[in-house]
């Protein structure tokens, strides 16, 4: 089969990085206990606990959906609520997982500034009602970076959790992208999680170079009480467990992780830095991760589609570009000078 | 890290097979869509249509657990029940994840001769209640082969189906192993599936040789309606689905499925035949796949612990035995040979 | 224990209708057959078949939020959607019981104006996504009259039910006041209800003047399949079935639902009539069943709890009184004057 | 409606008792507070309270099945197990509605004697497996008395308790005809429940003479964390819960819940006595509570049908009667005498 040209439409397109996949190749040596009780499952973990620098609970789970819904269960009753923003992928792309783990806890979405809550939208939710008609508030939910590609700070972060933990809620962090944030903030994972007052992450592997895979990693080992039976139960648990957890331990061992992420942010901030200035152009949010949303007008996408690119649009004219791990720096800049040569057209023509 | 002796407590402690690995390795070439949109998925869907004569539908499931569950689920509501025997997987090793699929579909256990469901038994369960204090019975599932390595032969299912169809229920296969018995019966699986009155099948990768993945396939694609969206909803929808797809691909389209399965039941007979004679070991039951059950005495089995040997145990005695697609035949004589000292020491010594 | 002066903070305040109690006490004689094999429960089914001129399927629940979550369930899997406005009922106070009852059936919530949906409201939702990462729609809910007191004509319900024809999609109606409805429009129950192509409706009795229990109709009985399973299970099947069926045999032989209705709607309009040109009093919404929602300032809203009134507030300094069967004509006077008392002495004081 | 004969089918198909009557008509008096704010309910919780000499934790559900349901669901996640004996109701007459409830939590069979489970029978369940294949066992449920009319002694139940206490396991007592138990034991509530190790009773007002109604009352007020929320979301909160408290009050504070359940024991002794020597009539069970079963032959209870009886029968020609609050003890000597009658013919024929 071929390879096509890099599309910019999703990080999901991207394969298996190098560093997972000789992990797994490593890992397809011989025979290992199955569900988890191998070495490389262990090793895995201990390395979330290295990287981290606690001793977290941590788990793997096939995907994103599961782990952040899960995770989610795992914090609330069927009777209580989880607050999050309109964006929040666990609201808007999940056909309903969340509810479906949990058996019912309804979603309660709070206002944002472009998907990015603040304490003063988890208040104002938390204390709307308080009565038994009214699902109970238990666990807010953030994404890091939010759905477009914002990096929450880690006092933002410490703002969030101080009214989570004065409040009597939860704060579960979504990173499907969390090693793009981390790059951003050029941080320590432990100070935008659990020293900023995370209680629970999901930390997603797809998108920063693995086939498949998602860890959750509770810092309150306490909420992780029989977890991993509600991960088999749910279906959740692999039986060549290896297999799964094998890249992890390329990928964090090396620092491939990282340099994934900041690969993939460089090339979104390499295709903004050409395009912000362009006349018709504007970019949508501020390019902190791995994603530019640009809003143009109907004849520029339409003359970038015809030019052979495809891409996500949204309400009002907005194209989202996503860079993966792998991404061309070379097919960037084609990408931007199409940009450029479409806006220049169009402008023209007006 | 170092591979150790081959032990064979469990087929799942085996690795992923050439075909499967290769077939990633393709897979792995630059960008496709994710979710399912992609090159590999519709082929590896082809293949399955293909191997099975008929144009069903077909879906990818992370593990037999889900697969097993999400199925049975699309055939029955929350207070349907669905019909099994005693030793089910679904029954006993699943830590009620159909119930929590299906939202508390019953299972309701049918008498049967060592794991293998009957027409009598089926309708025994099926028509003891018709109150609706009682869920009523939709479905019944079979594993083939059994948990404990027996093949139903075309002629059972067959009748199984017709008092399926007679009741009103749905006939769904368990094939954690299906290969095995396709390769036991050395009938084509249209055979011993769709023609004779299999509903949905369950086709188990990983114990042929994946590293994950199970295929759902439903014959009557009436039954399969939204069920991508049931996938979705229940975190079994791959974002890089190429990944689990190819190594179908891989190994259904030159036959390794076929023999992988072949290999692990010739291992199984090869220990069977060695080991049937010898004083104070019996074997449970009929070797018909991949694993043997051997009936001995403790002192027989603590002696072959002590030569390093390790096994999953039963009550009264038993000794399980399953043997992978990469079973290396020079073990599993050094196996029978253990088996014959432990047998011949213990029966001198007594 | 005392009878309290009648507040109108709620139609649920109110205890049973005489009708209701006499048929109670018929029914409480001798013994009966348990589980709605009775004769009161195959009359008071008889019952609604008459009055609604259809052969409908007819189940008893024991509250509204069972009969609105059941019949919505029995209309969707998890992975589906159920389109309602903003302020429905289902939305806002039943907890999350929808969630819990469909195992995961998001709620999607609609443009509307006043809480009343459009067939455009309904479209934009039904059409604005078709991928599987988002719950498939399968179900419209209205609530006639709606929770502000506003009653669908017979126009816009067929309006409603024909782009739901359109789209695949049934029509649920939440009728806990439904009666006021049929009071309010004077027409039969089944022109605004299976004839104006309504597929399932929920009948409330306690606001109608039971202790307890709803009727759940289903127009097309192909979607009542099994329905009283689900009932049972869900922990809506009554033993003593008579004493929650006896009622509706009670109000629906004589008239006193539609009295009943009436009466109350009466009380909203004459409180409305003798308060909507008070100075600094607005009606938030037209007054069409037997609530009216009075926006005042806090400075006469307080004057009124001073006097001894209690009543729900809302955002923005509305006050939401409900008038339930035996609202004493005399105290709405007397309400009515205390507003324009409160309303004047403010005016004078601004 | 005309008045039958009485049959003792089952205790469900008496009506309201008197006293439970005359506190629904004291009820109906006015206005009051709806879901549960209301003096009715306040002074109900209290009695049970002085009645059970404790300060627990009371809620009001509509049924058995819900309040059971709820009970153990409150007691367990969607991973955990409930040890029963292979005849509770739970398991037999259900519908799967505990599994519904929990989402999932399966319900294991524990070795009875004749219904009534062992502290050993439940180590051997609680302890036969510990992987996460296998839903950890939580709670042990009894039901007092049993469903073949069998009493736990006090000391019975502390053993039960022990072993629960020993092994992290909860145990909720199924108390349907729980005032049957304490008639018998002729002991305090108290004694039999918290006293003796029972966290969580369901008390059952339906078959002690209450129309609907049943009450759930935790020992230990930690289990009861939100409870409340459980019990709206599940369909359980009752709007006019006035209606569903008053017949406690009235049944509670004069002792008729007791008398009820003496009167109905006393006519199960009543018949038992006068058959327990007849030729051919064997009781199966010893008789504690309120119901007889009976082994006779097919001959014989042909015959008593063909008198007019009806009944329950259970495989290997056994019949169920069950006597109410109301039973009539002239019709219990009509029925001793048809059992006698339908004895002797039969003897003589044969």
């Amino acid at each position: 089969m071929t390879t096509e040209a890099q599309q910019f439409a999703s990080d999901n397109y991207a394969g298996i990085c190098p560093e997972a996949w000789a992990a797994m190749e490593a890992a397809n040596q011989g025979h290992a206990p199955a569900y988890g009780d191998d070495h490389w499952t262990h090793t895995a973990a201990d390395a979330f606990r290295t990287l981290f620098e606690t001793d977290c609970e941590v788990f793997f789970a096939f995907n994103g959906t599961a782990a952040n819904s899960l995770a989610l269960a795992a914090l609330c009753q069927s009777y209580h609520s989880v607050i999050c923003s309109a964006a929040a992928h666990v609201e808007t792309d999940e056909c309903g997982a969340p509810e479906f783990f949990s058996n019912g806890s309804k979603l309660l979405v709070a206002q944002s500034q472009d998907g990015k809550l603040t304490p003063e939208a988890v208040r104002a939710v938390a204390t709307s009602r308080s009565d038994i008609h009214f699902p109970k508030p238990r666990v807010v939910t953030i994404t890091q970076p939010t759905e477009t590609g914002q990096v929450y700070t880690i006092d933002e972060v410490k703002a969030l959790s101080a009214v989570c933990r004065e409040l009597g809620l939860k704060l579960h962090m979504d990173g499907a992208r969390f090693a793009h944030a981390c790059a951003s903030l050029n941080c320590d994972p432990a100070e935008i999680t659990w020293r900023a007052g995370v209680d629970v992450l999901c930390f997603g592997g797809t998108k920063n170079g693995m086939a498949v895979g998602e860890a959750v990693l509770f810092f309150d080992r306490a909420l992780a009480q029989d977890f991993d039976y509600r991960c088999k139960q749910a279906g959740q648990l692999a039986s060549k467990m290896r297999f799964l957890a094998a890249p992890w331990v390329g990928m964090l061992e090396n620092g491939a992780w990282l340099r994934n992420a900041a690969h993939a942010n460089g090339c979104a901030r390499q295709l903004a830095e050409q395009i912000a200035e362009l006349p018709g152009i504007e970019l949508m949010f501020p390019v902190e991760a791995n994603g530019v949303f640009v809003r143009a007008s109907d004849a520029v996408l339409a003359e970038l589609r015809m030019r052979g690119w495809r891409f996500y649009t949204f309400i009002g004219g907005g194209a989202r570009f996503m860079f993966a791990w792998d991404a061309d720096p070379a097919r960037v800049d084609q990408l931007a000078a199409d940009i450029r040569a479409a806006s220049t057209a169009t402008a023209l023509a007006a």
